[in-house]
């Protein structure tokens, strides 16, 4: 197993860092990562914005629905869709591409280019020695967070990502079994056998908090999975999002 | 500079690879690299497939537009947002969870899942000697995509990703100015500052292309973009997205 690999594969989200801020060096070698992951078309649809200011983090803390380790980090960054630099080119150009900005299409690229930056920017902070958590918190509110960092049209704020020193070491969560998320040539839609390797997955996940807990907590993952389906969370986001330029067409 | 941002940085597309085929330890590695990712809530809203059977590798190669390289590589993979298994969650719980599973926020969930595993993946693979390519061209026929490998409703295939040996190795092509993709607390907005970088950045990409091509070929980023976006394409993709069962509400 080489280096990278073993960085990817011992990924654990952080939630607790030491109080000490990232250097604009170590800052820029993130960003510079980032920027280096594919793009669509090389549209490069995206824009990151860095946190620093102290106020800003608590409002961004409280906006998430209180996680303090969005305060609490080495740095704090926004991934954002964006489209707005390709606005101005159309200005510039003298073209009307509104339907084009507009698309659902359109929307998917800038989505999926933000993300493949900020998986970069994680994996370049994981192997400088630091941890990092997305935040996907953010888009609790997403009207606030766009008011305090003030984006203007065609950018959407997706999620956050706090990295800093790693104050704690947590256990790493086994994930579905291989043969559930992948498949050879044709999608497999056995639902029974979907529903027996669930069924498996579920004893070990139950474990695993079991462990964690010294017997406190008691789960699954489709318990969890069928709790979290139960509630409506975020129904604001085809509305804001529209208002946002995104999606529309 | 680390093993791991050397990779990070070094990365290129490839659209030419030696005829060997990856081995399934090389496959699984893969796949374990992206499920290392982290995802919304634990949810794994993602599924891969993995695509070795030379006809359909054929046929997808047609249908994103005549991409040799789709058909021609040591592994396809397509990457794809899954709510599937959720749904079978919910009917195994006995519960109606359609307004959340058709939400734009689950939506984005799936999409931005789907994307960290591949991110994962595709550095997985460059780390091990190999390299890779996205191919959003898949995104042009996605009803013929689905038919092809039997995807169930809630499952959208996203992209593709052809990986293998390479066999050239192209330039790198520089990405837009730092400044104008981090901002730092508040997002800038000053349209002059912007077009002022941009128009620096597009003298840089014109001699790229330029030395790249003895000449041949004149070229900026903004004159692609505006050449891209006067293109509506895609604009299926609204509609399909909400018929596999996705961003209706």
């Amino acid at each position: 197993m080489n280096q990278v690999i073993e960085t990817l594969q011992n990924h654990r989200s952080i939630r607790k860092f030491d109080d000490r801020a990232l250097t604009d060096e170590q800052i820029h070698t993130i960003i510079k990562s980032a920027q280096a992951a594919s793009t669509s078309s090389f549209v490069q649809a995206y824009s990151i914005i860095g946190v620093k200011d102290k106020q800003k983090k608590a409002q961004l803390a409280e906006l998430a629905g209180g996680q303090t380790y969005v305060e609490n980090n080495g740095h704090f960054f926004i991934f954002c869709a964006d489209l707005y630099r390709h606005q101005l080119i159309a200005e510039k150009y003298g073209q009307d591409n509104k339907a084009v900005l507009e698309s659902t299409e359109k929307f998917m690229v800038a989505v999926i280019d933000a993300t493949l930056a900020a998986q970069n920017a994680v994996i370049a902070a994981e192997s400088m020695g630091l941890g990092a958590v997305y935040i996907g918190g953010l888009r609790n509110q997403l009207n606030e967070v766009c008011d305090l960092i003030k984006t203007p049209p065609l950018v959407l704020p997706l999620f956050g990502v706090a990295v800093g020193y790693p104050a704690h070491q947590p256990d790493q969560k086994q994930r579905l079994p291989l043969e559930q998320v992948y498949h050879e040539d044709v999608y497999q839609q056995d639902k029974d056998m979907y529903l027996e390797q669930l069924e498996k997955y579920d004893q070990d996940i139950s474990q695993y908090y079991d462990k964690r807990t010294n017997g406190q907590r008691k789960d699954t993952w489709t318990g969890q999975m069928a709790s979290m389906l139960s509630k409506p969370t975020r129904m604001y986001m085809k509305e804001f999002v529209a208002k946002k330029g995104f999606n529309k067409q």
